[in-house]
Order: structure tokens, then C-alpha cells, then sequence
């Protein structure tokens, strides 16, 4: 194992001291009128993955429980598991499989932007960072065009077109890429494209905590016009100050017509 | 430690033979050449938890935390490491920070949804039962007035009107609220509502999961004439077939109106 940097000594310090940890808690709250019973010392150590295993990892992860959540989470911890050993490799990875379909069939957040949110806060403990990570990963699934990975072993063999998600929500996301594609959303192809994106979202979150955990801050985003405009009424400061969002594309602007 | 009932025993017996563990992952996908490194015997068993303990806890942890999905998540973990101690001690409920204002201000999900989900998906297993109680939590939450939960000791004192969320996305539910109780988004108000929120949605998880693991079904949910009324077209089977998603109220059902 190689020695730690700057910033993962921190972490491992800021953890272990208990900050965040459960002793630090139940003491403060009393709970169950017991006494502390004493934070455990784990360190949840970063080191460097591999792009392209990552990518893979989690194209087999997502097919092997159906879940792009699961897929992106788990292709990022079993790696550490195999590198750091405890804690990761007894992290119940497979708790992640609810992020599937926007959590369980609700089409909401994208369960590959779920699983990659939760892998980057559980590795990256500093607000600022781990907040400009996750805006840096949302921002660039909606503005680029999915998917990207070219599996050697495709479970289902297709050309499948990029087409750009305009959208963090699994419904907007998906349902925008098939009619793009003109397939239905119950097809193979529908379910290969998501298994697809699992891959690519890894790679990115992979990306990202790489270039972090090297000491490069996160790019600032642009949440563009659209957006940008809105909140200038809509968001903090602004005459209405009644929203809290940082994309307002799909829900509010789309090339949708009244229902027929 | 009361003995286990069949579906404690059972899953515990699932998790033993790492059907779901990192072992039986590494082994089948190969990682990194290595062998299998055994799969933890890790058993989460779940024992009942009080209703308004859990509740208060997560009101109590919301506000530490400011974060909605650690609120709900780190109250029921916190209270299962008390009566069970490993190995939820050792989980590191602080991950789940990331989930406010719908995942770090993307105003998607409700963190006290997200929160709430990956309790469910932790202890418990079996994958239909796991999404007929995510789909009776998050039925609920869009169809109940929230909030409900009154603090004896709030952290901001205030008589909050109890206003139908209609919608499981963050943005939704409480710009919603904001605009039926007259108050800005960034308000103390609006900040008490969603802690107390997250008092409400806990207690409802638990009530959820006590109910599970005493052997009761979740009850089916009903999706509402509007959202069955699309599906028959846009869901599986429809004619469309091109959409995956339990509700499609906010989005496509609202009072907007052209902006002005």
C-alpha cells in the first residue's frame, strides 16, 4: 500500500477522532440512555483506480443484479476491497440495488448518479469537496451524449446512438434516449444502454476521486442560460427565492405538446 | 437478543452463503486475478424499533447533520448498533449526508426518501418484498400532509401547516410547501418543515419495517387515476411503452402556468 497523502491522512484523522463516527453520536443524543460506546477507527483509505476496470467492473455489476446504482457502487468498492482490504470489502454493497429505475421503478434520480454520489461521499468527507464532485459528475451526465462504453462482451449486441440525457432523472434520461432510438422502453436495447451508461458513470466518478485525491480541486460547473436565468428570480436572493435546484431542463423546458 | 423469526432466519442464512456477498462477486467476476477472498458472515438482523424514538432520533440527527437522508438513515442504524451492535456499529452512516436537497441542491429525490430506501434495502433482502415497502413509503409520502411530527423541543419555533407534497422529488415537495405556507424556500420555516419531515418519514419506515419483519405483506399501492391513466398508453404494454415511473404528478400535473 502507498503511503498517504495529505488529504487522506486528514480524512483518516477527522474519522478516526470520531467526528462523524457513531460513538460520537449516541453519546451526544444519550441514546437509549447508554453510554459511549466508543467510535470505531476506520479508515475509509483512497487509492487510485483504473479508468477501464472501472468501466467494466461495473458493466458486469450492473447485469449481475440489475441495478445501475448497484453497478457503479459496487465496481468502486470491490476494487478497494481487493487494494485496502477492511473496511470496504465487508461494506454490504449490495444494499445499493434499490437505486434501480430512478429507486425501485419511480423513475427519479439516475441510480448510476445515486450510486456514484454515495461512493464519492463515503470517500470524500470535506462538505466543499465532496458537493463540487458530485455537482462536476451531474453535470456532465446531462450534458454529454450516453453511452460512451463499447463493451468487448456485449450482453446484448447492438449499435446503440450516444444521445445527450438533457436530464439527472432516470424517466426524462431514459425514456428521452428511446425515443431517440426509436426502441421501446422495455426493450434490450433500452436495458443495454443503461447497462452501458453503469459503465461510463464509473469510469467518470472514477475520474473525478482520482483527480481529487491527487490534490486537484473540482471544476467549477456552469449551470447554464436556461437554468441560470430561472434562478436568478427563483433561487437564493432572487425576488421569488422559492426553489432549491440546479438544472431546470426536462420538466420545465421540452419539446413536449399539449397531450393529443 | 430475541430469537430470530423464518424471515430473520432466512436471510440470515442468504447473507451466510454470500449470495449477495463480496466474496461470490469477486470470485465470478475474477477482480484483478485474485482469488476468492471468502464472504463475510455478516448477518443484519433487525429487531422492532420504537416508533417515537425513531422519529425524535431523526429529527435530532437531521439537524446535526443537515441532511435530510442522514437524518432518516442514521436513525434506524444508530438505534439497530445499540440493540444489535456490529455490524451496524461500524457502519458509516455519515455517507449518507449526500442525499439533501435532493442530492446535494440537484432537487431530486427527497433525501428522506433516499434515506429511507437504503434502510429498507439493507435489511431487507428479498427483492419483491424490498420494493413493495419502498413503493408504500414513497406512496405515502406523496399522499400525505407533511409535516406532522411536533417537536417538544424544536429547533426553530413555528406552527407549520401541513401541506400534501404530491410529489417524491425534493424540488417538488418543497417549493410546494414553501409557496402553500407563504415563505421563502430559504427560510427557518421551510428548514423546520423538512427536518420535522424527516421525523415523519423515519417513523413511517420503521412502522414499515416492524411490520415486515412481524411477518405482515406491504399492502399494493394504488398509483392514481391520473398516473394509471398514462401508464395504460406509456407503460409496459401500452402502446407507447415508453416510460418506467409510478407517478407522474408534478411534472406533468401542476398549476403552472405559462411563464409570465
Amino acid at each position: 500500500m502507498k503511503p498517504l497523502n495529505r488529504r487522506q491522512l486528514l480524512q483518516s484523522l477527522t474519522l478516526a477522532s470520531g467526528a462523524y463516527g457513531f460513538g460520537a453520536l449516541a453519546a451526544d443524543i444519550n441514546l437509549a440512555g447508554k453510554s459511549n460506546p466508543g467510535a470505531p477507527a476506520n479508515s475509509w483509505t483512497y487509492l487510485a483506480l483504473d479508468c477501464d476496470r472501472t468501466a467494466e467492473l461495473a458493466y458486469q455489476c450492473h447485469n449481475r443484479m440489475s441495478s445501475c446504482m448497484y453497478g457503479v457502487f459496487a465496481s468502486i468498492i470491490t476494487q478497494l476491497g481487493e487494494k485496502v482490504g477492511e473496511p470496504y470489502r465487508s461494506f454490504p454493497c449490495e444494499m445499493m440495488v434499490y437505486g434501480e429505475g430512478g429507486v425501485a421503478g419511480w423513475g427519479t434520480l439516475c441510480g448510476t448518479l445515486n450510486g456514484g454520489a454515495a461512493a464519492i461521499s463515503l470517500l470524500v468527507r470535506n462538505e466543499t469537496e465532496r458537493k463540487a464532485l458530485i455537482d462536476e459528475l451531474f453535470s456532465w451526465y446531462q450534458n454529454t451524449s450516453l453511452p460512451l462504453y463499447s463493451p468487448t462482451q456485449p450482453f446484448f449486441k447492438a449499435d446503440l446512438p450516444a444521445v445527450k440525457t438533457d436530464s439527472v432523472l432516470c424517466h426524462a434520461s431514459a425514456s428521452n434516449w428511446s425515443k431517440k432510438a426509436k426502441v421501446s422502453f422495455y426493450s434490450p436495447e433500452r436495458k443495454e444502454r443503461c447497462t452501458r451508461l453503469s459503465a461510463d458513470t464509473a469510469r467518470k466518478t472514477v475520474e473525478l476521486l482520482n483527480s481529487c485525491f491527487s490534490g486537484q480541486s473540482a471544476k467549477p460547473i456552469h449551470l447554464g442560460e436556461r437554468t441560470t436565468g430561472c434562478l436568478s428570480c427563483h433561487g437564493k436572493g432572487g425576488s421569488q427565492a422559492d426553489v432549491l435546484i440546479k438544472s431546470c431542463n426536462s420538466c420545465h423546458f421540452t419539446d413536449r405538446q399539449p397531450h393529443p
